[in-house]
Formats: structure tokens, C-alpha cells, sequence
């Protein structure tokens, strides 16, 4: 329906109009019934609806209404999959239109800076590209049911430590390079109805009042049109917030701060413009989802378990599988082992807390696929709600290891241990499940590990089992996608989306994590996850980008379009992937870039292509990339854009990030010419490297270039203490280091020359 | 002589002052005839004279005065022995009496921050407090013979990369904590006539114009009372120079700077009290300087070699020792391999190098003491001035060590690799000597390899020989000094002032080495060294403190003098030490300190003392370390002052940082309250645990505390995503997060009595 938003807002009052920049309750905006402003309904998300019963205490997480629960963001990351994670989308969005929901609180497109984080498992990855690929395909999923979004928490809301409080210390290249790229693409490829500021401050201002992040670079760069809402209590100055362009505080805060807006508008602190286009960002979204309402729809609650159960087995990562030990075969003794096996931890804890609609265990799930052909033991091993060892449950697990032909073990993390609110303070797994896993590997040499939990943990029982199966939190289909995969009813096709370090202290961020007091410094600046361990040369565990199938790929043919281009054309790089094994699979093929020579610094490659396909044994398919000028460049802090440094790039097709099977070159040339301003202490090295700077150097002072060996520029110079110092000479110094044999008079007019 | 210098100055043109604030050509003050202010001269050092002849250019480094060349400041350090250090300072000041020389350039207290620092062999430590302990001792010694000392270069001067250009950025507690901290007890204690401010600027600021380091900290906070010389050429705006505290620049510049100083005080620009204080304190050195002279003094060249002998010997780091293969026994055939045993390195290029009184080599020395009773063999592997691996070489290289019983490999870093002016690019040794090591190592089971070199090197054929001799860069005594300790007659004792990292890339410094462009990040903060190491558990090829012995020491008995003190008070800790080898010898024991639990961010441990002892066979002796405020503190900059956070600290003995073998506890008191200002930002986790915040609390909201579990503080709530959440809150939520149960009203309250 058409409707003349500024025309609602010329005959609203300043108070009905400050009154509409702050929810109704927790899940609602406000509705001005005398203008048939209707109030509309946000829950959270993002893998799943959580609707409160009415009257609930905004905390309560446990108690909602039931709906498919979906594999977690990690999961959903770790499928690499665009189309699934939007198929998933489009079902919460379903869900959410059976229950008149208008906008989802999600997805979180939040960096992984820290494996500690809390709620990690609502974020997707380590690596921008990938996180904001996700959370653009979940958002379009969402969408396409005219239900709206909410990406969050926008941004570097990396920890869960002091989230109110702290301020994050962030250098602009890395805030731009990583934890903005994180939502860049998302915003403008999918474009969400809204965005969430995060409670944080970023470089000393909160998100909820950050004009640079909500406003220069959300609206004026991204174009941005919807409007944004705050994380529920993160608004700290309501005036300051509105003006910075934080449109709605949620939940209701009891009226004081909507007289706050008004006063101010009356006082002429705040321009009633700025008032007047947040309402008109809040009505365009409130008469969007209006309008996109249909009463009566449902959703298909089986087809949305299959959905979750298929997701949850394309996202499972296998990790390693020594002697082929997986699949296991239909036949012998098979014991289960674990709690886990029959309680299964399927998600996490806080806001994204889904009651689901059925829920599956691998214990049942087995037993139903294989438990005609084979028998199934099972022992719980340990106790759910502790982390005290239980000798007599460890022995029983022995006892049931020992007698079967092979021992699945469900361990991980238990609920305590990841939720929302509180970073884990190590990566440790309870003492409980570890010394399970220790005790039944020593009496049973055919050992699987099942894990469940929501971010990486240690595994120094590694070298004792013969296999690892990571099933993060996988929804509620979780059991019977582990029994699809242990027994081979399908090939294990998740890749990590992030690094598991070998221990904690290897993180980049793990000195500067959750920092001091109220403040924490992203000192690893651009080196986060697979960006540090590849350029420390630190070996992990498991690298960024991993994981294991039951069939084989081969790569080969890697093509470019073209050798060299410029930096405003496409590079179109394709290669062919063969499934040479015996089975059926999919395969993530991973493209990372390279800056050869730069004079900035940069990790050693980035991810910037991926794609999954599917290949039936023996089957060969071509894969195509397309890499434009963001792929080479840099977020350049003089010039306030990004930028390619002419030369040469190295396209790096790779099975993980640390398994890379095929490379070619490509030379970018820049299309932007940075020009550089000269001074008295810019060095001779620095003008010699300029172009037509060495030509004009020679022209002042060929005779003392000459005498030094420097007169054909650097590269062409032998190393030497007397070059290094001629080319490390700034021109204030030349008169005094030449023996005034360059005089200040010539330095003044090589100077003009040089900036002229 | 007494004489009135505020007269003098009285008494001086403006022109006058200004000119004495320049040097006369390149290595003398100004004298001015008419007031009898006469010239005084200043050469480099750290580790011997370098006086040039006569209209020599200042960048041949080449030719000088012969002057005995002690071991490089490395070489110092790795004695750890303060009066060592203190007698070759002592030698040095000998030497400049006898030339007439007034104030030695050197000692260099500059932090290694990365192992590529080209002139690391210049400097003492990646520590700062073994740093400032060598430092003190040398100009102790220097000064002891009325010459002065030019502690260099004031600060944060770590690389040779653009240091004419480049901006050190450092947060304030590591430039406190770390790189001033290198020079603050050198100043302190041993009180040099003159620092010598280096190139770099610090925070935006050059060294040479920067009052916060010259005037704030050298002199207000320390105490300083000498004259500040530029590095040569490091001025860039001579009046703001001279403002900030700096006194002399160096070498003469053309006389365009004095007439600015003198234009700058006619116009205004400049208050002539500035000036009239530089030259007082400028005419207060030369003048000390002319009063200590004595004319016909002469130094016992013989003497001193042998000075310089003992100080390489005690200064060789034994890195390993395979099945005691050292000491060496003088019988049979034994092979001297590689060029550098008949041509030693023994210092590094630029300022610092010295034309030596006598030189040693290795083969003279071994065929003296061994050749009597064994027989020597030579070949020499490898041409000294070339990387390129010359076969034949190698082949002949490999046929003498496979006919003898023991090959010794002499290699390490050639000339062009280390020197002032530029820094290494890896740690690698040249090609033709790599693969010497291993040529020789597949063909000699016994095959031993003395290293020199300024800085670490990586040794991936660390395991196919038996042991290594690190001699780093000996001085001109270093032939003798290696057969001694290579048959015996010494046992080596020498221990790494600095850790030897795996590969570069465990650096530290490394993502930020040497930085972009003019701009380099101190991003690693306090983590220097083996303070990165440790926290995050990379393990090093060899560690900070470690060296091997021919005996074997035992620790026992720590004691402390006090269970619990204030930080006012002193500590004694004490400690046996027992020689339970077959030898004599020397150890070097070390304490370190470690902050148990701490609100800021710190290293694991940090070393704060140190002693050297010699031992008999089976001779015990204790061992004491005194503790101040200081060996527990951190520089806190909210105060701007060291402060110690009252609680348990762990002292620690080790053998080396990485060898901790004796451990005990202290309670140390903070008799120092900071108190907190409390705002609508302030958590309320903060506020419990302040002194007295948790009863404040209950005071005004017990009801909801305790509801939530937290009523008795932190340390008794059990963890949850609820208490973590309210733990979190900062006063501004709380209204809003409890449901209004805690009122607007009854926050501001509770702020208002606790701030009051």
C-alpha cells in the first residue's frame, strides 16, 4: 500500500514522533493508533525464533514458543554453502510469518576475534569474506518472505566481557579490512530492513552514538536505508544517539528518554529533521512489513527439520579420520559413549535460545539406521550437569569400549560453557569428557570423537583416537545428520570457518584479550585468525578452512582471463575439480590473493572466492571466480578508499588455507595515481622509488648519487653502509652528510620541482 | 678548577652561546679564546676508541687510531657481571686520558627489539633491567677516569631502517616499562656526563625536539644534570630542539642553526634564559672535563688485551653439548674449519668500529695451547667475501674433517650483514656457510661449531652437531678466548642477554618490523623479548639467560626475609648455590618476579636480579638479592607513576628464564590507594570489588543482589549467564535491566555516596 510517510509525519506531534524512537515493551515498536501507525513485532534469532510467552521476564531464555531449531551460525558458516544457508533463511522467514513476527534479530556477522567469545556460535566466521557472504545469503533467505532482518551487532562487538562498557580500540584499516568488511557486503548485496548498534563503543564512542559507523559509513558509504535499532540497552546518551542516527532504543525504557528527544527538539538542541528522518527510516520499515503481512500462513514443521537435518550435515567438519575408520560399517558392536549421545547439545545459551519443534539424539538416530544390522551399546560416561569425574560412569564406559568393535564418543562443551553474556576463560573441555575420552581410547583402539560445541577447544587426546567428527551446535536434526554421516549415508563435506588453535596462548588476540578494565586494543590489527598463524608461521591444529571427505578431489587446470589488468576490470579465474574417490561428495574450493610486493602491511593471503560443488565419483566440473578490484586492494588511510598497489598477485586455489594445490599470477595495475607530497624529510630512497623521482634527483645531484653507486636508483645498488645511508638520507640532512657538496639552495629547488 | 660559570656566561655574546650549542667540525665542542673556554673531544665507542685521522670523512669508518677492541656490548651483557663490565669501562676511560679524548660516545642502552636491528651488537639486551645494569657499570668504569660518557641513543632507537625518518609509535607504559627503563637506572645510578638523543622520533615528536623524554623524564623525573648531544645529524629545527632540552648538536652544521638559535632569542622567539641554560649546563662538562684532564697518561696495551681476552671468555654462550664433547682434549687430529678461524669476526660495522691494538685468531691460539699434543688441521670452507658456495672448498673442507677425531667449525655472519646504518632482512648465515655446517656434520659425527655474529641466527642444523659455541662478536682478544674455552682451560660462562627464536616470525616485533613507511608500531607493548615467549608459550631455540657450563650447579634453600611487606619496604631473598661438577666455574643466577594476579595487563615474569658467582668444586656460597618497590611494580598511567597492585608475587629463581628451579611466595601491600571515580558507567561488577563497594551496594539494593546471588560479591556467585549479566551492568542499564526494581533515583545515590 502506498502511503505518504512525510505527510504521517507533518501531522505527528514532537512527542508521538520522539515516542516512536523507542519499543513498546521488549519485542515491539509503538504504534500512534490515531494515525494508523501500527505496532510491529521483532524476536530474536538468528537460528531459529525465540517468542517469549506474554508477560515474560525479558531474561527468561528458556521458556518460548516452539520452532526449528537450525544449526547455529557456525554451522551454517562451516557449510560454505550460499544457497543452503538462504534456503534456511527463507524457513525462518516462513516461521516467522506464521507468527506475525516483522523482523528477525539477526544474523550476527560479528568477527571471531577470540576462540573465548561467548557467543561465537552466533557468528559465522574469522574472515570477513565469508562471514559477510553468510550473513548476506541468511538475510536473503529471511527476506524474501517479506519479513525483515536485523544484522548485528554492528560492530567490533568481539567479546562478551564488559559488552556494555568497553571501548574498542581499533587502527581504521583493520576496523575497515575486517570487522566492517564483516557487514560491508552483507548490507549492500541484501540490503536488511534493519541493523543492530552493539553495545559497545568503538575508538570512544558507543555504537549507539557513533555518526562515523551509522551514519558516514552505514548510510552515506553503504547506502544503508532502513533503520537502526539499538542492542536491548545499549543506548547510553538517547540525544546524542538520534543525531549520530540510532533510530530506535529497544526495549521500552520507561518514557524518560522519549522526553528527552522531545525536549531537546523544543530546546533546539536537536534539529527536528534529524527527529523527522528517523521517523520516516522507522514508518518505511514498520509499512513495509505491514504490507508484506499475510494472516494465516504456517510453515511445514517436517520439511523444516529435514531442511535442519541436512544443513546440520553439510556443516559437520571431520577433522581427522586415520585408516579410514569413517564411515563405520552396519555390522559388530558399536558403543555409544557420552551423554551427548541421547542429550545431545544442539545450541547455545542466551538470546538466540530456540525451544525447537521436535528433537532428534544420535543415540535413537542410530539405532534407527543401523541397529537391524549391527548392535548398539551405549554408556553415559559422565554426568550433564557437572564437570566432576564420575569414576564409576568412566569405568562403565570402559567396560562398554572394550567389548565393542569400535567406541563413538559424544563429548564437548556443556551448556555452562558457552552462552551469551560470558567468554570462556580457556579452551579447555570439562574435565569429565577429556578424561572419558583419554580412558576409553586406552582400551579401545578404534576410538571416534563426536563434538559438540560452539566454538574451538584443545584436544590433547588427539593422537589417541582415530577419528574427530565437529559437529559445533548443530540444530535440532543434530542426531540423525551424525548418523547420516558416521555411516556413510552421506560424505562429510563441512570446511572450519575458523582456525582451532593449538592452545589458546597462539590466538592473535590472546594478549590483548578481553583487555584491561574498560578497554581492549586490537593490537594483531589485520592479522586475525588464518591472516596470523599463516604469517607467524604458528602451527594449529586444525587451519582455517579444513576439513576431511570419504572421497578424494583433484585440482588442476587453474586459468585466468587475462595475465594483466587494470584494477577497474574483472579477473575471471576458473578450475577444474575431478571427485576421484569411489563416492558421491561436495567440495569447497577455496580461492585466496596474495600481494607479492607491498609497501604496506599485509597478511600474507586472503580469502576472497569460494564455492561448493557437488561431484558424483569420477565426475570433473570446472569452477569459476570472479575477482574485482576489492579482491587486490587495501583500505588506503590517506586517501579514505581502497587501493590497489600496481604488481604483481598470486591467485591461490586451495583445498583449506593451509593446503594450497594450485597458483598462477596476475599483474594488477592501479588506476589511481596517489600523489605524494615532498618534504625536507622525505629520503632520497623514497624519491628514487616515485615515479620520475630518480630522473629528478640525477637532474639536482648526479655527481653524488654517482659517487655513492645510486645513480641508476635502488634496485640497482649494492647493499652497504654508505647506500644505506645515502638512501635513508632525508633532504634536511643532505647539505650537512653531503659535505655541502648538495647545498640547501639545491634541496629548496628540488623540492618545488618535486611538488610542482 | 673552581670557576663562576654564571659569570662566564654573563659575559657572552648572544652569538657566543649560540655557537658553543654546535660542534667544531666533527668530533669537538667550540672553544671560544677570548672567555678560555677550550674545545673538548668526544669519540665513538661503546667497546673501544674510534679517534679518525685527521680530515678524515666522517663515514670512514674504516681507519683510526689503533685502540684495544674489547668485545662487542652483546658480548658484555652475556657476562652479566656488573664489575667486568665496570673494568672494561674502566679501560676504555684509561685509553681516552691517554688519547685525550673527554667524553666516550657510548655506552648504548637501546632495547633489542627485533633480532635484525643491525646494530644490536652495540646494544646490551632485549631486558631492560640487565640493560641499565650493563650501562651503569660501563660508564661507572669510564667515568672513574675523568672522562665522560654519552649514554646512546635516547630512546626507542631499535632499528637502523629510516631511523633519520621514522616515528616510533609506543603506548606509554611499554615506553616507561621497556625502553626508558633501559636507560633510567643508567642515569640514575652511574649519572653519565652527557645522553645522546638518537634519529627516531617517538610519538610524533623527534627525539631531538621532544621536551616529554629530554626535559620531563631525563631531567625532571631522573634527575639528569649532563648535556644532551644529538645523535650526528639528528637535528631538525634546531630552536625547537634546543627548547626541548637538547643542548649540543653534532657534527658542525655550517653555522646556519647558531645564527637561528641567536635570531630566535633576538626576535623573542626564544627566552635567552633557554640558552643561557644550555650553555651552563654545556661549560659545566667541558670544564669538568678539562679539570679531570692529565696530559702524558698511557695505557698498557698488553694489559688490556688481556682485559679484552677475560671478557670474551667469560662473554662465549655454550649452546649445547652433546655427550661433553667440549671441552675439547689436545690429542689426536682436530680440524679448524672455515675462514673465520684464521680471519676472525670480531665486531660489527659503522660508528663503533675500532682499529685493534693486537688481533688474535682462533688457529694461532689452538695450535699455541693444543698444538703441542695434537695435531691441527685447517681448511678454510669458505671465502670470506662472498656468499656464493664454492665446492671445492666444501669437498676440501669435508676430507680434513673426516680424517680428523673432531671437526671445529668456525662460522657465523660476515661483515656486510651486520652494521650500523641498516638491518638484516632474516636470520639466516650466508649460504656457503650453511651448508658447510652440514657438508662437514654428515661426514664428522663429532663435529663442534663456533659461531660469531652480532645477533641470533636460526640453526636448522642444530641437530647434526654436537655442540655450539656462540663467541657472538668477541673483540680483538677472541682467538685466545675461544681456545680457552674450546680445550678447557675455562669453563664457559657466559648466559643470552636475548632469546634466539626458532624462525623470525616467532618475533615479537615481526608483523610490525620495521614498520610502514616512516610509521613503526610498537604493537607487541610489553611482550619484548622473552616476556612474548613466555606468555604465549612459542618455544624459542634457545631462551633469554640460558648457557651451558663444563660443571653443574645446584639451587636450593630460598629464603625470604619476609612472608608479607609494604611496598615501602625492602625484601631480601637468598638462595644457595652449590658447584656440584667436577670444576670450577662460574654461574649466573637469576630472579625473576612474577604479579599472580593483576587487573592490568603484564608479562608472565620479568627478570629483576641477577648475580655472577665463582665456584669451586663442590664449594657452595648464598647468594642475595635485595627487592624494592620497583621489582613489583607497573607504571600505571592514570597516576603517571610505578604502582604495585597489593597482593601475591612469586619470586623466582631460575638458571635461565625458561629454567625456574626455585620458587616462593610474597604478600606485597600497595601502601598507595587510587581512588576510583564512579560514574554511570561503572559496572557493578567494579563497584563490589572496591573497597567497601559491595556493602555500599547492599546498602541500596540488597534485595536485587541477592535475588540474582550476588549479595555476598564476586568470589561467592556461582557463574552464569544471569550473574554475568548483572556483573556487567553499568549503572546507566540498571533501572532498565531490573525491571525498574533499582530506581534512576536510587543509582544516583548510590553514585553520589560513592564518590563522595
Amino acid at each position: 500500500m502506498s502511503r505518504d510517510i512525510k505527510k504521517i509525519i507533518a501531522e505527528m506531534t514532537v512527542e508521538e514522533k520522539a515516542s516512536l524512537c523507542s519499543g513498546f515493551g521488549n519485542w515491539h515498536t509503538k504504534a500512534v493508533e490515531r494515525l494508523q501507525i501500527p505496532p510491529i513485532m521483532m524476536v530474536d534469532g538468528p537460528h531459529g525464533l525465540r517468542i517469549q510467552f506474554k508477560n515474560a521476564d525479558l531474561s527468561d531464555t528458556q521458556n518460548s514458543l516452539p520452532a526449528t531449531c537450525f544449526p547455529t551460525a557456525v554451522n551454517m558458516a562451516s557449510t560454505w554453502d550460499r544457497n543452503l544457508v538462504e534456503e534456511i533463511g527463507k524457513a525462518i522467514g516462513e516461521e516467522c510469518r506464521a507468527e506475525e513476527v516483522s523482523i528477525l534479530l539477526g544474523p550476527g556477522a560479528n568477527i571471531k576475534r577470540s576462540p573465548l567469545c561467548g557467543r561465537n556460535f552466533e557468528y559465522f566466521s574469522e574472515d570477513p569474506y565469508l562471514s559477510s557472504q553468510m550473513a548476506a545469503s541468511h538475510i536473503k533467505g529471511v527476506q524474501s518472505q517479506g519479513v525483515g532482518t536485523s544484522l548485528k551487532h554492528f560492530c567490533a562487538n568481539n567479546q562478551e566481557h564488559r559488552r556494555l562498557t568497553v571501548d574498542v580500540k581499533v587502527d581504521e584499516r583493520t576496523l575497515r579490512e575486517i570487522y566492517l568488511a564483516s557487514f560491508e557486503e552483507a548490507v549492500k548485496q541484501a540490503k536488511p530492513w534493519t541493523v543492530m548498534c552493539s553495545y559497545n563503543s568503538v575508538n570512544g564512542e558507543f555504537a549507539s552514538e557513533n555518526s562515523y559507523l551509522l551514519t558516514h559509513i552505514l548510510r552515506d558509504e553503504w547506502g544503508f536505508e532502513g533503520f537502526v535499532v539499538s542492542d536491548w540497552g545499549a543506548v547510553n546518551e538517547r540525544v546524542k544517539g538520534l543525531k549520530a542516527g540510532l533510530d530506535l532504543e529497544m526495549p521500552y525504557s520507561g518514557g524518560e528518554r522519549d522526553k528527552q528527544i522531545a525536549d531537546a527538539v523544543k530546546n533546539g538542541e536537536l534539529p527536528e529533521e534529524v527527529l523527522d528522518k528517523a521517523v520516516e527510516r522507522l514508518l518505511k520499515i514498520i509499512f513495509k512489513a505491514i504490507d508484506n503481512k499475510k494472516s494465516g500462513t504456517t510453515f511445514d514443521k517436517k520439511a523444516h527439520h529435514e531442511l535442519a537435518r541436512r544443513a546440520a550435515r553439510e556443516s559437520m567438519v571431520l577433522l581427522k579420520n586415520e585408516d579410514g575408520i569413517l564411515p563405520l560399517k552396519k555390522q559388530g558392536k558399536i558403543a555409544l559413549i557420552g551423554a551427548f549421545a541421547k542429550n545431545p547439545r544442539f545450541q547455545g545459551g542466551g538470546s538466540s535460545h530456540v525451544n525447537p519443534t521436535y528433537l532428534s539424539n544420535a543415540y535413537d538416530a542410530i539405532v534407527d539406521l543401523a541397529g537391524q544390522k549391527a548392535e548398539i551399546l551405549y554408556s553415559p560416561g559422565y554426568d550433564l550437569e557437572t564437570d566432576v569425574v564420575d569414576e564409576k560412569l568412566i569405568d562403565e564406559a570402559k567396560e562398554a569400549a572394550a567389548k565393542a568393535d569400535v567406541a563413538v564418543i559424544f563429548a564437548g562443551l556443556t551448556d555452562s560453557y558457552e552462552s551469551e553474556g560470558y567468554d570462556r576463560a580457556h579452551l579447555r573441555i570439562p574435565e569429565n569428557h577429556r578424561l572419558l575420552i583419554e580412558a576409553v581410547a586406552e582400551v579401545q583402539g578404534k576410538t571416534v570423537v563426536v563434538l559438540s560445541n560452539g566454538s574451538p577447544i584443545e584436544m590433547p587426546w588427539i593422537d589417541k583416537v582415530k577419528a574427530v567428527l565437529e559437529t559445533y551446535l548443530g540444530g535440532q536434526a543434530v542426531g540423525e545428520a551424525v548418523a547420516d554421516i558416521l555411516f556413510g549415508e552421506f560424505s562429510p563435506c563441512g570446511k572450519l570457518a575458523e582456525t582451532f588453535p593449538e592452545k589458546l596462548s597462539h590466538n592473535p588476540s590472546y594478549l590483548n584479550f578481553p583487555g584491561e578494565g574498560d578497554s581492549v586494543e586490537y593490537r594483531e590489527g589485520l592479522f586475525v585468525g588464518y591472516r596470523y598463524y599463516d604469517a607467524k608461521d604458528i602451527k594449529p591444529l586444525f587451519p582455517f578452512g579444513f576439513g576431511l571427505s570419504y572421497t578424494d578431489f583433484e585440482y588442476s587446470d587453474i586459468k585466468l582471463s587475462k595475465k594483466e589488468i587494470n584494477d577497474n576490470e574483472l579477473l575471471t579465474v576458473s578450475v577444474k575439480i575431478k571427485n576421484t574417490g569411489k563416492m558421491r561428495g561436495k567440495e569447497i574450493v577455496q580461492l585466496y590473493v596474495r600481494d607479492v610486493e607491498k609497501s604496506v602491511i599485509r597478511p600474507d593471503k586472503e580469502l576472497k572466492g569460494f564455492e561448493k560443488i557437488e561431484l558424483d565419483a569420477g565426475e570433473e566440473k570446472t569452477v569459476t571466480f570472479s575477482l574485482d578490484k576489492r579482491a587486490f586492494a587495501y583500505y588506503n588511510t590517506e586517501i579514505k578508499d581502497w587501493h590497489v598497489e600496481s604488481g604483481e598477485f598470486e591467485i591461490l586455489i586451495g583445498k583449506s588455507s593451509q593446503d594450497i594445490v594450485l597458483k598462477e599470477v596476475v599483474t594488477v595495475n592501479s588506476t589511481i595515481m596517489i600523489k605524494k607530497k615532498f618534504h625536507m624529510n622525505t629520503t632520497l630512497g623514497d624519491i628514487m622509488t616515485y615515479p620520475g623521482g630518480l630522473d629528478k634527483l640525477n637532474q639536482y645531484m648526479h655527481e653524488y648519487l654517482k659517487k655513492h653507486g645510486m645513480d641508476k636508483g635502488i634496485k640497482h645498488m649494492k647493499q652497504s653502509m654508505d647506500t644505506e645511508m645515502v638512501k635513508y638520507t632525508p633532504l634536511r640532512c643532505l647539505p650537512s652528510f653531503s659535505g655541502n657538496e648538495v647545498s640547501k639552495e639545491t634541496v629548496i629547488k628540488l623540492l618545488e620541482d618535486l611538488n610542482s
